[in-house]
């Protein structure tokens, strides 16, 4: 029998990304983006936002990935959109033009968010601009202590509120921290962006990716289904009142209580063994 | 002349708990809960979460108690949901059951939250699942160094969005600490819930659970009345945006002016005396 | 030719205020506040609330004032609402004169979000009541090691929730700091308000105002159109969801990206010069 659910999915492992690299774990659970244009620090440009945006909304119809590392080459996290790449174009472009390039860098943001596997950011360098966006967008963080976070769209004339960093850096951070860094555009120290929260844990280089791969790999072997879940509602209840995001919580928990990984968690833990998590 | 509303308010001291101890100070302005199955960690079940839900929804008629301290019996808080009184159970029901249990377990938290009296947690020990989620829950946590604070529900194979946490966690400590603790239920120490805002201050075990009475002891002495609209209007603004909150703090503040509760604190302080506060 | 819209501007330059001082830098981009009646501890009266909530309004229409400084004189920045001028005439009002009151302070607080320049809180000493909610207001907040902020509403018999405290607040330190602070009134010392997110900065006394004078100089003499909007941003998107917050920012960028002043900044950086901005 077919299931034309599952008939709608399939492996990205193998995949070939022409603007950055793409790369999974043997089993295709782990997929990790490198953003590996290292003679520049790693910018962004019109056509890596691109690609970017429709890998992680194709994401979502993956049949192996369950997690993505989101790092990038050499050194350095991302420099964030090139300024003669990206910027020189955008000042001379028509308002209808200009607001289709704000959305399409917004869509980036909301792919990622929107796609069911979380996502794990190792910082290490510059994460600058548009690269800082992509840290703050991700649902785990981790940095060198050389790493520099700067949100310095004022640097270019710009306002801080680009891609939903007026909305979703204050959630993190706090509304006064958020608002110095997207005033000034002023470099967050690896020491700052954890005591703050935006940065989970710091690691020395060598340990950086290995450790960010670890934690992917540790959501993806576990209830990832369920994490799912997670991801979902972190962002779902940002508008909510209370009593309206309890329910919501309690048809979510409903949910993944419906599923054999729950059943199955129950029976490794009753059997003292280690519970294997399908997603179904 | 009979007060209507006053006539349906009736005192709590007294009153017998079956599944958890209850007890107030002399005058029953305090009220301590304390979780009792040492032997297992104080779990709840399905007849405490019960009694506890019906418990704080009744405390809205107290004619009596002011404050409520909620703590565990013999140095742990709670272990949360039993696995095999409550976990075994939920993986052979039906939904229509499962929305019920989790609509239940959600509405501990909605009671505990639409309760006028601020909610002081005292935690030691083991504060797991559940048990993390009542802490969360209240108004004012202490803890010892010794506190291990787990949001456990992904070990279960279950999403860590269960009675609210993805939406109230992170307020508390903010959007990138509760992911991480909600996607991987590590264990928070009291260190760290220290110094994210999560527990109000660290106590020593034999200083604990005086200092949480202390605190609600101050509740209760204090402008009581004025108390339950802070309680009320810390999770009434939470989806508003600036202009309605501003408006909604001008009625509430308003009504507590209207109060005599305001006229007797300020004739306290032109005669330099102590102020008694009646609630009305 | 004539436009319309800056024939309505007016400079601020050489304005006076009757209750408070107000000056201006040589050029006018940088108005500093100060509340000065020293020998009470700088105190809010009907007057000065009625004054500085007209001043914030009217800056929406500056010709010249691109930042404010808002301090106290003599080492203290605010006690707040004085008790025999404020607090004895409310406990002796009508409903709907308490409520004329308290609409016509959460004015202020809405004025000083709504007008388009950024503000800068420089606190040294006593910082309480309305001050603390002045301070809580402002965009980005200095102070000295001697700084003690309460938001001690409820020490008058009132609830925390005044002005948008409970609102507010919360999104800067996060709900349980805040509910400790509102519940108990207690005095936030200048290491917790800096610790905590509140306090961006540290400064000792003698450096304390140049600091913030020199904060709102970069504002003033930066991309200040953009500053606006990041502003405007940043207290926007509070109850909005994620997706619909992405929309908005895309749509504030692509405002700024039609800017000369973007254009400008870009030139400026290609030839390696500083940009100059002009609001246009």
């Amino acid at each position: 029998m077919t299931n034309p659910m599952q008939d709608k999915k399939r492996p990205f492992q193998g995949h070939q990304a022409k603007h950055f690299r793409f790369e999974t774990d043997a089993d295709g659970r782990v997929a990790t983006i490198t953003l590996n244009r290292p003679e520049k620090k790693n910018p962004l440009t019109f056509e890596s936002y691109e690609e970017l945006t429709d890998l992680f909304r194709a994401l979502g119809r993956a049949s192996d990935v369950r997690a993505v590392v989101l790092t990038g080459a050499e050194n350095n996290f991302s420099s964030g959109g090139d300024v003669f790449d990206i910027i020189e174009p955008l000042t001379k472009m028509s308002m209808p033009d200009l607001i289709d390039f704000t959305r399409m860098t917004g869509d980036l943001v909301r792919q990622i968010r929107a796609c069911p596997q979380p996502i794990v950011a190792a910082v290490d360098g510059i994460c600058a601009g548009a690269g800082a966006i992509l840290a703050m967008s991700s649902d785990y963080r981790l940095a060198t202590p050389e790493a520099k976070t700067a949100f310095l769209f004022n640097r270019v004339g710009l306002a801080g509120a680009d891609m939903g960093a007026c909305g979703i850096l204050p959630r993190i951070i706090g509304q006064g921290r958020a608002a110095e860094l997207l005033f000034t555009g002023r470099v967050m120290s690896a020491a700052e962006g954890h005591a703050w929260g935006f940065y989970n844990a710091l690691h020395e280089r060598p340990a950086l990716l290995g450790a960010a791969q670890k934690f992917a790999r540790d959501i993806a072997d576990g209830p990832w289904f369920a994490h799912t879940m997670t991801k979902k509602m972190l962002d779902q209840e940002w508008a909510m009142g209370i009593d309206q995001l309890i329910e919501s919580e309690a048809q979510t928990q409903a949910i993944c209580m419906a599923t054999g990984d729950f059943r199955r968690a129950f029976e490794a833990f009753a059997a003292k063994s280690r519970p294997e998590f399908k997603g179904n």
